[in-house]
């Protein structure tokens, strides 16, 4: 996708001239990967405001193959100190940011060693934040695979008392690499009985049981992005304190869903789903944000939360995972991953989000 | 293991001591893992010189329960913004260290607010260079799960003609889970035929074929220890110049291993290995380092280079890793994880290095 690469790039021209910049040393490795499709584990790009034909990318004799068919389109310099080796390259009177919120402190004594560099923390992320259609693609299949190994783990059986959490966790994880995903999108949560009421619960040799809600919280990995998706079952017949909770959150979670759309304040549609679940008493029972950005990573901005500011645009790729959780007894959390569209958002996500007993 | 975390910190106070500090900000998690065991996202430890009790760890509300289990012997304050958290307890005339290659320079333009930091680069990795037998356990476990998933494998028929290199790594990742590995330790290398040449090479769809070499490069975690190996495979009756390539990187490995003792220069364990391939007047066809170190990262040091500095010690984890690549024909490497100890070192990864034809 050079074009793809090249528009990014364009973009981020254009913020660089904002700023005032001659050119910005880009290091970290998810930024590069955005701006080139380099996906190795050492490059530096310093991208100049007057175009890609000043620009430089850099990487080590490791990866001169597969920079060649990565990045054809911007010159490569073949050096092991990437960052270091680019900055010798910076005329005198060019003023260069760097992305401060990555470059550590002694890497940025090394580097002003060479040249004068601006704090410029962010640039790139800003433009990450609203998606392209080939990054909602990516999410698309990565969500797609979730959702069919979910699918193919419920058919298979693989939800019955006597499974271990890990079982099941690993079982999951196979079946989305069968479904084209390069790796978890981060540590699966399975968590059964009374520990589906811990909201970050890591999975253990505890088996499930009948009458357990048993809670899924997992991901698929494709070109590099990343899904995110929940779901709570239960195993057998729910007793009404499972209906109860269960039907509550579903509530809450289709309201944030619904109230997602442009121009929304990121702590409204937090509001949208927190205000069903306090109506019912339970507000105490809600102790986490509503949702969070994704793309090259499981966890980045806009953060939907209370305390969170700014508004939604179209093209921004957002969960929203309401949860409630009864400690000592079990909780149910539902997570959608979706893109903000004009109108109603584009569900990535696609499983079931009735109330599925196994 | 409290006793085994308090051990660490003794001897990081020590450093401490000898730098002259009151206290060191510690940051990165591999490091608060290893100084007291927490597993979590998001924490910050500040060590002081005078000892545990004086002493403080924070984390995040999310945490409460696992840092009770797991940092049952440090004081915690819950804060989700750890180190400006810990920064703000800092007496006045304290002078307090902080891990600057790990902190980011916003992350120091934040806290120097509070208290000005002094650089101290590296204090705990020097530690971490010597493993302690409980972390030497570690990687001895999951140098096991390796072999097991590799014997395992191999037994059920897993390396054939048409099977794809992708299908295998997954297989065998699959099987190392089995076998008690968290995670794979890295992106598996599995490659076949003229694949084998490439040092590096990502799993394709490749299938494998009679008369390949298939290289498989690979390794498990456990309580976040690394094992990494590399064993080379003929499919069916290796051909001369099969033959003559392994038992040259075969007698390479075998002398590099030989070499490793305490007082050793990394240099010369290089050399041991190297000069064996560059008698065969195969020099330029081993073009990477000879190993490194492993532990709690993959690579890590010491670095067995040519380039490396220093001397071996007792306690060091360290891979040897000698390669041939004939270009666009096949290549061989042979790696073992192992630990020096006085006399021969001792080997972790047991697989055998003979020369198996599946």
């Amino acid at each position: 996708m050079p074009e793809t690469h090249g528009r990014r790039r364009a973009a981020l021209r254009d913020s660089l001239t904002d700023a005032g910049l001659d050119a910005l040393l880009v290091t970290d490795l998810l930024n590069i990967r955005y701006l080139t499709g380099f996906t190795g584990s050492n490059a530096a790009v310093l991208v100049h405001a007057g175009g890609d034909g000043q620009t430089l990318f850099c990487t080590d004799g490791r990866y001169t193959t597969q920079s060649a068919a990565e990045v054809p389109d911007l010159e490569t310099v073949v050096d092991r100190a990437s960052a270091a080796a680019l900055v010798k390259r910076v005329a005198k009177d060019w003023k260069v940011g760097f992305e401060s919120q990555h470059v550590s402190v002694e890497e940025y004594e090394d580097l002003r060693k060479h040249v004068e560099l601006t704090r410029t923390p962010g640039l790139i992320e800003k433009l990450r934040l609203v998606k392209d259609e080939a990054e909602i693609e990516a999410l698309r299949q990565a969500c797609a695979a979730a959702d069919r190994a979910l699918d193919d783990l419920v058919a298979a059986g693989g939800l019955r008392p006597g499974r271990t959490e890990l079982e099941v966790a690993r079982d999951l994880e196979h079946r989305m690499l069968e479904h084209g995903s390069a790796e978890p999108s981060f540590a699966s949560i399975v968590a059964a009985g009374a520990h589906s009421a811990i909201p970050h619960h890591r999975p253990t040799h505890a088996e499930l049981k009948r009458g357990d809600f048993v809670k899924l919280d997992f991901g698929a990995t494709v070109d590099g992005y990343h899904s995110d998706m929940t779901r709570t079952f239960v195993l057998g017949e729910p007793a009404d304190w499972q209906r109860e909770v269960y039907d509550l959150v579903h509530a809450a979670q289709a309201a944030g869903v619904d109230a997602v759309a442009p121009g929304v304040e990121v702590s409204d549609v937090d509001a949208a789903a927190r205000s069903v679940i306090a109506a019912a008493g339970r507000g105490e029972e809600f102790a986490h944000g509503l949702g969070h950005g994704v793309g090259l990573q499981i966890h980045e901005a806009p953060s939907l939360a209370a305390t969170g500011v700014g508004t939604l645009s179209a093209g921004m790729a957002v969960t929203v995972e309401p949860g409630v959780y009864l400690a000592g007894r079990g909780g149910v959390r539902i997570e959608d991953t979706l893109v903000v569209r004009a109108g109603e958002p584009e569900l990535l996500t696609l499983s079931t989000k009735n109330l599925v007993v196994v």
